[in-house]
């Protein structure tokens, strides 16, 4: 499967959209906006640059996008206006993979930039673009970037590892779609391995966009500790392969779709963070911070409901590619029951951790 | 009427779709193409940049937007491997309208890459990016770029002339949706001062993005000479507005509606676009040629039906907007017929200009 080609979040902004499933993760990243403005706010102070550029890596698309622009215009121009240094030029470049829903963040700049012209006297100059790819490679040219965010991206391999399936196509992970406690032990092994080679080659491509002294906030998944099959983290997959599972048992998925699908998903700990920073070299690892999001419910639907929309907002392209279209509806009905049935049981929270890189002096 | 968030060509690859009926604009491109491509090599050899900035504005969506890239990208490569210079790294740079299909570009990326990537040795540096907007304002960040391309986007104004509407939103235009014979003079005149205008804002905004002697080829719809209702370039809006009035007629489409509709078209002469150049100041004017296209029918439908298809491409965004959904498909299969009966009369050739300018050096 061509994760490059498949893989996106829902477009649009109807119901199972990303637009309008995606608060979980705006929770999150508001738990650590903070440190996110500080480290821009303090970039800007020591670099001070005409003309500031700014990557936000795995944009997707919804109000998350350009409240983060938001943001981070509000920080440097808040921060030029009381030390009255002159403001920047603003290069704003929004980066998913080619088959995100750019279309509907484009349609909506018209009144954002009316948005941000009326905060600030005059005309800011800022240009927003959409920059296609996969982060797993080059994306801009050289040095032109200060600064790159990338929230609840860096989860995301590049690929299923491909030795996860024998010959036959089928994985040898059977029955589990991610590294469960029954997975063989080469299964973690394999994942392990694709996030090392991704997370290196993401650093590696970063390092040569990024200024000396440019800086990094990323956001992503991670696990506590050294046991892979940590329940923070592989929990919601455990549950999905349950709900895949439960449609094999009616009849409406075949066994051997299931046996064939994975997730290209790895949560790292914190120590495999740092050990490939380390190895790379391009970057100091200033710092990390790890946190748990609090499950308060939405307004109008249960816990498990509201996991079961925004995992479907993420996942439902690679399914309905595997699986064929039509089994979203009753797999995320199952999923959310499940979720909130497990969570009845036990307080199951995935960990996040918050890096702040700054790219070496050569 | 926004035309900055309602104008677009029709968007995806469907039957009706500008990526399936702009073969008239590739056609009229192709024509020139030897000068695009003159002009790109020149401007490569005087200024050998590390790293070439390129903009296509009004891109749109379709086969003809990556082929211009590949065009340009082939006509370096060649230039740089036959000096012996180094290859540029290439910045190339998408504009249309924030409502334009650009999902449909991107998401052709990855297989484009691959393309250039067979072609050239190793790994060329190209990196594509979208900027949405109004090319009637800035786009791009200062001295950026080193060339800009324009095809068939000019003659779209930026608005209606605001003075063509009377207080209870009428046009003075009355039964005509552009400039025709039976118009008041002052039509024409409010026309042409807002070409002006915009040409000018055009001007100023692309010189403030191009480094000093950055060059620009724009391909735009034009007139022969000074009398405004020149059936070279009034005669499909003619058409159009006939076609209109027979769903009038039909019951189909209310008379008001057709009296407060206009197009925001214009036809410059080359007299009035070289006025604008040199009062604007901006640019040196090098090159002027005024071509016409050649009509051969495509394969399986006559000339008025491919001209119908290309001009729904262009307007149903427009036409939906103003008049409803649901017209589109009389109204396009009455204007093909007129287009062959009128045709069937009388040599029909609509004017094309392709201008190139260099920046002035300060």
């Amino acid at each position: 499967m061509d994760v490059e080609k498949a893989f996106h979040m829902t477009g649009g902004v109807g119901e199972t959209s990303y637009a309008r499933n995606s608060s979980l993760q705006k929770k999150a990243s508001d738990v650590v906006k903070h440190i996110t403005i500080e480290t821009i706010q303090q970039l800007y102070l020591t670099t001070t640059p005409r003309s500031l550029g700014i990557a936000d890596l795995g944009c997707s698309s919804g109000p998350n996008t350009l409240s983060f622009i938001k943001d981070i215009f509000d920080a440097v121009e808040g921060t030029s206006s009381q030390t009255l240094l002159p403001a920047p030029e603003f290069r704003v470049y929004l980066n998913d993979l080619p088959t995100n829903d750019f279309n509907t963040i484009f349609k909506a700049l018209p009144d954002f930039y009316k948005e941000l012209r009326k905060g600030s006297n005059g005309r800011p100059s800022i240009f927003i673009a959409g920059f296609p790819g996969s982060f797993y490679g080059r994306l801009f040219p050289d040095n032109c970037l200060h600064f790159i965010y990338s929230s609840y991206g860096l989860h995301w391999l590049s690929q299923v590892p491909p030795a996860l399936y024998d010959e036959q196509g089928r994985s040898i992970n059977k029955g589990n779609i991610y590294i469960s406690k029954s997975s063989p032990p080469s299964v973690s092994e394999l994942y392990l391995r694709q996030f090392q080679e991704d997370f290196a080659l993401f650093l590696r491509s970063r390092s040569e966009e990024l200024i000396e002294g440019g800086r990094m906030v990323l956001i992503l998944l991670g696990r506590r500790g050294p046991d892979h099959a940590d329940r923070g983290n592989t929990f919601f997959w455990e549950l999905l392969s349950r709900s895949l599972a439960i449609l094999v048992s009616w009849g409406e998925v075949e066994e051997e779709k299931l046996h064939s699908y994975a997730v290209n998903f790895y949560a790292p700990t914190k120590e495999e963070i740092e050990e490939e920073v380390r190895r790379e070299g391009s970057f100091e690892l200033d710092r990390v911070e790890m946190f748990e999001i609090e499950k308060d419910g939405a307004d109008d639907m249960s816990y498990g409901t509201q996991v079961a929309r925004t995992v479907r907002a993420i996942q439902e392209s690679m399914i309905s590619l595997h699986f064929g279209e039509g089994i979203a509806d009753s797999l995320f009905e199952n999923y959310g029951r499940l979720v909130d049935e497990e969570m009845a049981k036990e307080d199951i929270r995935p960990i996040t951790f918050l890096l702040v890189l700054r790219k070496s002096m050569i």
